[in-house]
């Protein structure tokens, strides 16, 4: 042992050893088997099965496993439910997998502070429900909520469809319970709404992607439960006409609109014509389509958008639209916004964006990207859906099928996004896909900085290594330092 | 010069030419008067006229003067309005201030991403002013908006009226711009919603009092305009019935409620009777008094207010009430509950306490804290009031005059608020004056990563020296090392 009290050149079967001795046999698994089962994520990117997956049951146990994986100089992956599409769950070699998976459930429900406390490794659908339970809500939605954790939605600050209303992880979180690299733990479950007694700490660890530090509880921020909602779909001539539809669905509505997403025609005909997943409620093709969600709390949201329907229509703006009569009906709806989730077969070897800009300018960058991809021969088609309110589009771009990973219709899209000031994930998060891109949405020196906080909170680099950061050499570089 | 290129034993004589030189003379005030009128701020801190007055006029000259007194080891105190009430403002001897008050005026305003982007030093009130002329609204607001700036509100995270409906200034900001200790700029002023690509850099400074950063430009999310508010006055029992009454105000009126503040007996009893700011307009007196603020955006706000006071009286929750007919009669009801700014003279010498605890839990703890000042002979009439949905309670305590600062009122209070979980500070900031309280609101292990961070962002410790952190033989270590 030097100095610093590390050991690093000790062999990880010792540290495995003391790490089975502290969290029993049920608390560290070594088969082949277990651990090709913790090496990636969905994102696609083929990881290494990692030397032991380690499953603390307690903050405890996760405070002493990082205390001697830092002695050993071991490195840590942390993952939650591994449902992360940018790769922040996948293994490199050499390093242990820490899971949430027996720090899980729901700890309190404190109905008159709308809070709900929980261990990281519970399922946000299960946190959802025990919401639900007590009329109200965890507002925070995506569509693995049945498998991604609270812990790994606060480490990749998650957002989804119900940004607009309430907020991204980040804006739903009170309080935060995360060990550091040292295996310290910095403890702060409280269930206070206003807190300015110094550094609000937390935001140091909810969408760092495990990199400073891991979640073991969290105090979640619950709103009154909507009494149900009203679904339309709306037909317009063009991404301007429903920025001009968003605004005035804020001023009949406020911030009764749950959701209000974009879908482009070439998404649109895609989907509709292409799978068998949907199909198209309308009789002809237009250059925008919008689904607007508000909620019911007035009792009459049904005439409510109806009166939307009908001045969008005397105003011109609107060219036809949906509104939806029953559950059943505005079910149909969102599987036209949701089947994004299921074009992967279909639509073959593509690049998935997620992307975001100024919400003013979404439509603008979505035509430049056409552009600048018209002009690439490996770029084929490309499918645009997004969050319009939060301007955040997906951007899916097939292409040849060589290998993507010198491809230049990254190159294209990342100098756009840094020429828009823009960011290279709006919600997926950096993990090790993007990595080296992240210089076109930062600058050397908040790179310098964001460096700086690393080495201050884990000196050795031992908590998901190669995540967010990329080597010095990688392509952002590149880019980056060519200002716009 | 040393190896770290700074020179620790300049006079900073030599410095403040070098900062006359590259600010102009305009740029740096040194008269006696001059620094005299920079000394402190609203907090009754008696500060000492600083060294010069720093007053860049652009980003690039805050960068300049930083760099110089970085290489030159001379502490900075950022001031904005001055309008701070825990003298994170107020400087100690040896420093030099540096003012926004060049630093002003509106940037940009998008209506169609609602945001403002606004130079630091611009007042409050005037990005309020300039969002309105174009039917949007900045929802920070606190009394002193029409002296307290931007960055001040920044750097205070500051509160008020309206955060149980738009949140602190910190879910208000969306970019910023800052400059580091060694004069490096960290600019992020895009006007992106959602931006996973790395840390959430801005929440570093905002609430971290300047000792991290000085905060030169800010992009703001602005709402809709709401289109009027109805007001009302409630009269109930106590506490407990207060957030029954927000309880249900919550299930009629969602995201409507734009403010929900509470007045204990001891505080309504005082300003209606003992000072002339305002009379009460109820014929008796209550346990407790609400101020209910909704959003007029239905057309029909008095009506439904109506409905909440008849549903209110049936279930028996509700003892009186005054429901505002026009403009004056909401600006007579919001009186009762802004005269708490002016009751300083006429309640005589008093420690103004800012705490947070659990929304659910306020009730109770002013109960104990009225219990505990009770044996407290030097502890004089107590005055309450606060804001109900965000846990939020001004504690204003008369004590007996003699000097403060040893005084036993803020400990028992400050352990009080530890025992609880709670914030000693919910809304001022630390500053300089609860700086020795920290260690009743955060751990050994927080206070550690603080102190970390701060070495990190700002080694010389350059950056407001005093604020925030005291000297490890405060009053807090004594307290917060008894675990409750």
């Amino acid at each position: 042992m030097d100095s610093t009290g590390i050991q690093p050149n000790s062999a990880p079967k010792a540290a495995i050893s003391e790490l089975t001795e502290t969290l029993g046999p049920n608390g560290v698994l070594t088969t082949p088997e277990d651990c090709a089962r913790y090496a990636t994520d969905q994102s696609g990117l083929a990881g290494t099965p990692p030397l032991a997956v380690l499953r603390p049951a307690s903050t405890e146990e996760m405070s002493q496993l990082m205390a001697i994986c830092h002695r050993h100089a071991l490195s840590v992956v942390p993952q939650g439910g591994r449902t992360g599409l940018s790769g922040g769950a996948s293994c490199p070699a050499g390093v242990v997998a820490v899971t949430t998976e027996r720090l899980t459930g729901v700890i309190e429900i404190d109905e008159e502070a709308m809070t709900l406390t929980a261990w990281a490794g519970t399922p946000l659908e299960t946190v959802q429900e025990a919401a639900r339970a007590v009329g109200l809500e965890y507002c925070v939605d995506i569509g693995a909520r049945g498998t991604a954790t609270i812990g790994g939605t606060i480490a990749t600050n998650a957002g989804g469809i119900r940004v607009l209303q309430r907020g991204m992880t980040r804006d739903n979180v009170l309080g935060l319970e995360a060990v550091l690299a040292d295996g310290s733990v910095i403890s702060r479950l409280a269930k206070t709404v206003k807190d300015n007694a110094g550094f609000d700490l937390k935001h140091l660890f909810i969408g760092s992607e495990g990199v400073l530090g891991l979640v073991t509880r969290a105090v979640l921020r619950l709103h009154r439960q909507v009494p149900g909602t009203a679904t339309a779909l709306l037909a317009l001539p063009d991404h301007a006409a429903a920025l001009h539809c968003l605004n005035l669905a804020r001023s009949m509505f406020g911030g009764r609109i749950v959701a209000f997403e974009g879908m482009w025609p070439d998404y649109w005909d895609f989907v509709c014509r292409e799978t068998t997943l949907t199909s198209s409620p309308l009789a002809d093709r237009y250059g925008f389509y919008v689904l607007i969600e508000i909620d019911a709390e007035t009792g009459r949201a049904e005439e409510e958008l109806e009166a939307l329907f009908t001045e969008l229509f005397e105003q011109g703006i609107a060219l036809d639209g949906v509104l939806a009569k029953s559950g059943a009906e505005a079910q149909a709806l969102w599987k036209l916004r949701e089947a994004v989730g299921e074009v992967d077969d279909a639509f073959g070897p593509h690049i998935n964006f997620d992307i975001g800009v100024s919400p003013s300018a979404l439509g603008q960058f979505c035509e430049a990207a056409d552009a600048r991809l018209a002009t690439l021969p490996e770029a084929g088609a490309v499918l645009k859906v997004g969050h319009i309110g939060d301007g955040n589009v997906h951007l899916l771009v097939a292409h040849d099928g060589r290998d993507i990973s010198e491809d230049r219709i990254e190159s294209v899209i990342y100098e756009l996004v840094r020429d828009w000031h823009g960011a290279v994930t709006a919600e997926h998060g950096i993990g090790r896909i993007k990595a080296r891109w992240i210089g076109c949405s930062r600058s050397p020196e908040e790179l310098t900085l964001m460096r700086g906080l690393k080495a201050q909170l884990d000196p050795h680099g031992l908590l998901n290594p190669g995540a967010l950061f990329a080597a010095p050499d990688a392509a952002c570089h590149e880019i980056a330092l060519k200002q716009p």
